[in-house]
């Protein structure tokens, strides 16, 4: 039997799983009437989104795809032309069917969570939420394996059989994913954003309404963005990121097909279907005790999948790399520990408890110029620790790789790292997707008009969710820059070159160029939050022009309307960022061929991933230093409590406010493009050399 | 004759014709006794930070400059190892001359230009301020000439006389002149911004009393600031950057010894000492018709120079580089548009006329944090044009110089057009220093209560130096970026390797520990800038609080206080980040060796200069936004003008105040940084093989 059928088994197992959680969340108590009719409004806004994003995206794809076909028909290839753009498109459609049932979920369980906070306890609302998340967590990474092992078994079983030519063919799969994944994560991050701003400018600061009042027509449209933004995209996010990375694994694999076999090329598939395993049972081991903060029970779940992550890579390693497995047993805990220091790291600059964060309230003693320079100044500093830690593991687990004494198994050693990384994935995504569940939980609560005690829990939740949020982002950056040499080295590979030197003239142009489109990218992926958030201000503004009832509360504000202008809104400007994304990396390397074409990936991922790290956690530390302030816990330097309504209050607004474009929209959309350039100079290698 | 004599001869010419501008500036008449006692104050701060200064820089120098020689004498080349460090010690004493020099001109045109203004008329101030700065741009050009000529004289006056290896000798003086840039850069950045936002945060925003008001005791180290920053620091920078550039020129022409003997080794001082030559001409036609816009008259010197240094460069390659002279002529004009491309991209980034200073100014009406927003999605656009014009320029003169058939000619036609670039750098920096002199010069007349002609005149010179001083930095950074391929070339060559493979493991690391420095960087020199404000800000609260009579107008502020306090504090936190700046690419040379050095130069170059980019030009786009909201020439999108005093104005002031320790603390120093890891390594590089 081909090996392959176990990792195809054990997800299609996943797939059942989801299903069995999704009718357990389902008999979960709905909440009262109230809660409903809010929830409903946020279910069809997210929705309709998400069908027009999907409208919009398939387009693009399909387009994408013809044009693959055609690249390799026109270089007589015409086989691997149909092969490479049938998985793009069973790529696109497997990252679409994950971001849309997971989100389903979520908007269903935002009112189930608010109700268990509101008739039982703590511990209820956790689970119910742990839980829905980790069913958008299971099938994401699922259907990533069933995808990649449901075509390697496709194309091995056709006529011209050599295992080793298969992962070059599924290329296409983690394109297609991360093609998808980078409009899902732009659309959805300029949505929510947009949203959020628009909500509070004319809300909160214009109109001076709380936050999440029923009276601001955009409300719901910021509840929408909770689940368009964090849900959907990052699920489409970590989807391309096992996709691509397991294909960039398996491509490295079978250039060891010598060493290995096909047990070689299978390898990171197994890691990934046991990890799965792995983190299931990690995320139903997670309960509460009496008074305990939830995050403690978050990490204690963590630590579990993380345990039995550890048990997964030995038990692979050794079964399918013969003697010198413990070598790569010691490659796949370097990965293990990265994620750790991953998560160790994000929580060091954006938690309230540590010195960045403090210093970003205290320089709001002096307003908000210094409060924007103090997050900046550590949005800049925190790039030094991840970086030496990816440094440190690249060259651990490239060490160990060489060490075995197989040639070329150094980039094998970084392989399985990347795997080890991975393998706790389902976990880290459903603690993410936690955090969008109970964030919209708390605004229907409040919405609804919900008790002091059942706020309390719910706030709780979602100030734990701001954190695991953080997290993923964390683990996401941290998984980009380890699978990042793997691409690399895939690349080379298949476009056939031997070195990327940096000093010849066409690289180092290509090298510039690639630091350049991200600096590029981010500024259009911010200026895209400030023109859609335009529209919704003034949409906003009309209706509380037109319709004074809505002030006085006389009047339903069109909830819809606002919904439906931030949909267009986003969708309309998604579109000239992603395809800059797309273009510029294609025509440095049609200008200056293939060996430009990897400077160019090369230099944009570095630079991508500083960026990412400086906007994810600027932007955390910033929203926590106003958080910090707003617990009433900070005192400033002449020993007063400043804390809501104070002037330092208020300078810390404006560092959450600038804090938000970069750390939900731009961002998390670097570490999809990172992959995305990598994915996309894979396919389109042929045209460059 | 050696052919060197001619740079030689002409840069004594030029020493001796800045020593004669000089006097001429010391005729010119003095203010009257109130401004000549602020001016002394001004004078005496000034001196006292450079002493300080230079005796910090000099202990740190001489301590390197001993490495050095140990570092040589251990591989076995003690007499290289005293060439070097002698190189490194003289390059360091020219950069300190030139510095102090250009300083001590400056604080005494200050007065000078105010009394023009006072007693005479806008063209009368602005030849004086344009001619006083001249004598620094004048003194640095001629002494790095001199220095790099004198020996080279020297050296191959030696008894083992090879031209070919002389380059490789006075790398040295590059370094030291790097090395010095650096902490004067540094220091000066962190001590001009820590006095300006400590004087503006306690004098206008605590106490409420206006820029520039004399009950300030911050005031004087304000406007000591604009000289050691702005003045000395930019100076250094100017100074390595010709020393540097021609040196890394001359290892590459030394490496086409066979095809143009010396010629090709000295043809750089050659541009360089005839372009000094039209500049000062440039200068010297300068004069302002009446009611003209002063910067049309420095645009036109500034053509004058342009139009000679072309004259210069076809003369220069005609005689020197035989029958293919005209493809090298063809390289050097690229460099000669791509200053020209770096003046007008950096006039569309930073003036109200064009459309991202307009669309900050429109995103304050949302309140600060839309306008920092707005700054940053700027600063990271502004990176794009740049970039593709570097990338043009680069490929252009490569192409030429591959055209002229000889055998890496590509590699000479870059040099050439660095070349190019930099014969116009004594015009550049002669309108540089123009900015602080003017900005003195107003502060003087404010001061000392100058009459509203007088101010008339002030503020419109002061408003030039602004947009000029804007100039220098996009000028500044285009070279650094032109002359980094320059100076990658000299360090493969130096360290004997072929190739620099990004595709390597310990290459990529040192690629990704290179971009992070610039980010580290940034931060630790910002993060300098508020730690020094917050002493002048305690102190001068001290003053207010226990000297009553000062805000009465009764008793004078203690300024040396201030000043010394400011000075202090710069020179401490300047260490950290310079002593960051230094050990980390050693540290990477000697572990990972010297292919990862130079993927550590080429990706921190890289990166420097995009970053170099967003802050220079954010800072410079925040300060217009604001400028132009002052003008009273703005009204808002409910068509109402929105000038000083009101909140759209008090949401730019965020902004500028952001700004200032981007553009005149961090950007700056990053130009620097970047061209000290160019001359580091290449001195270093033995270490590392």
């Amino acid at each position: 039997m081909n090996i392959v059928y176990y990792p195809l088994g054990i997800s299609i197992a996943g797939i059942f799983f989801s299903w069995w959680l999704i009718s357990r969340v389902n008999k979960e108590q709905d909440g009262n009437e109230q809660m409903m009719e809010i929830a409903h409004a946020i279910r069809e806004g997210a929705k309709a989104f998400l069908r027009r994003q999907y409208r919009t995206i398939s387009i693009l794809a399909i387009s994408v795809a013809v044009i693959i076909f055609a690249v390799y028909a026109l270089t007589g290839k015409m086989n691997t032309g149909m092969q490479t753009s049938t998985a793009f498109l069973f790529g696109a459609l497997c990252s679409g069917i994950a971001g849309f049932v997971g989100m389903s979920v979520a908007v269903r369980a935002n009112s189930k969570v608010a109700a268990a906070a509101d008739r039982q306890n703590m511990n209820a609302a956790l689970k119910v939420a742990l839980r829905s998340g980790a069913v958008s967590g299971v099938l994401v990474v699922a259907l990533s394996i069933f995808g990649v092992s449901a075509l390697y078994l496709l194309y091995t079983s056709g006529l011209s059989f050599d295992a080793r030519l298969v992962p070059d063919m599924i290329v296409g799969f983690g394109f297609g994913a991360s093609f998808v994944a980078l409009f899902a994560q732009l659309g959805g991050g300029i949505y929510t954003k947009a949203a959020d701003v628009g909500a509070d400018l004319v809300g909160k600061v214009e109109a001076g309404i709380p936050e999440d009042d029923k009276r601001n027509p955009a409300v719901i449209a910021d509840l929408v963005g909770d689940n368009v933004g964090d849900c959907a995209g990052r699920g489409a996010d970590i989807f391309e990121s096992t996709a691509a990375e397991s294909i960039g694994a398996m491509i490295l694999g079978a250039a060891l097909y010598p060493v290995f076999g096909e047990k070689g090329i299978v390898i990171p598939l197994m890691i990934n279907a046991l990890g799965l395993i792995g983190s299931i049972i990690g995320v139903m081991t997670v309960r509460v005790k009496s008074n305990e903060d939830p995050m403690k029970a978050l990490n204690r779940g963590f630590y579990v999948s993380l345990a039995l992550a550890t048990v997964v890579v030995f038990f692979v390693t050794q079964s399918f790399l013969g003697d010198k497995y413990l070598w790569f047993f010691g490659a796949g805990l370097v990965g293990l520990a990265m994620s750790t220091v991953f998560v160790w790291l994000t929580q060091y600059y954006t938690d309230h408890k540590y010195r960045p964060v403090r210093e970003i309230a205290i320089a709001s003693e002096t307003g908000p110029a210094t409060n924007i320079i103090a997050g900046l100044a550590v949005g800049f500093e925190n790039t030094a620790l991840p970086i030496i830690a990816i440094a440190a593991a690249l060259y651990g687990s490239y060490w160990l790789g060489n060490a075995s004494g197989i040639i070329d198994g150094g980039l094998f050693g970084t392989a399985i790292a990347t795997m080890g990384m991975l393998s706790t994935a389902v976990y880290i995504l459903a603690m993410d997707n936690f955090g969008p569940i109970t964030d919209n939980a708390g605004g229907i609560v409040e919405m609804s008009g919900g008790s002091e005690q059942t706020r309390e829990i719910t706030d709780q939740l979602d100030s734990v969710g701001n954190t695991t949020k953080a997290l993923t982002k964390g683990y996401a950056v941290g998984s980009a820059a380890l699978a990042a040499f793997l691409l690399f080295s895939a690349y080379t590979k298949v476009a056939n070159i031997t070195v990327v030197n940096l000093s010849k003239v066409p690289v180092f142009i290509g090298a510039m160029l690639g630091g350049m489109l991200v600096f590029l990218f981010a500024s259009l992926a911010i200026r895209a939050v400030g023109k859609t958030a335009g529209y919704i201000i003034n949409e906003v503004r009309r209706q509380f022009k037109e319709h004074p009832g809505i002030m006085q509360g006389t009047e339903k504000p069109d909830y819809g309307k606002a919904v439906d202008i931030t949909t267009r809104g986003a969708l309309r400007n998604m579109i000239f960022p992603g395809a800059i994304a797309v273009i510029v990396p294609v025509a440095t390397g049609l200008i200056f061929r293939a060996e430009a074409a990897a400077g160019f990936l090369m230099v944009a991922t570095i630079v991508g991933i500083l960026m990412a790290l400086v906007m994810n956690n600027a932007g955390g530390a910033w929203d926590n230093a106003k958080k910090f302030i707003e617990s009433g816990k900070f005192t400033d330097s002449h020993g007063v409590v400043q804390g809501k309504k104070t002037a330092v209050h208020a300078a810390a607004v404006v560092g959450d406010t600038v804090g938000d474009p970069f750390k939900d929209t731009a961002g998390p959309s670097l570490h999809v493009l990172i992959k995305l350039l990598a994915t996309l100079t894979l396919v389109l290698a042929p045209l460059f050399m």
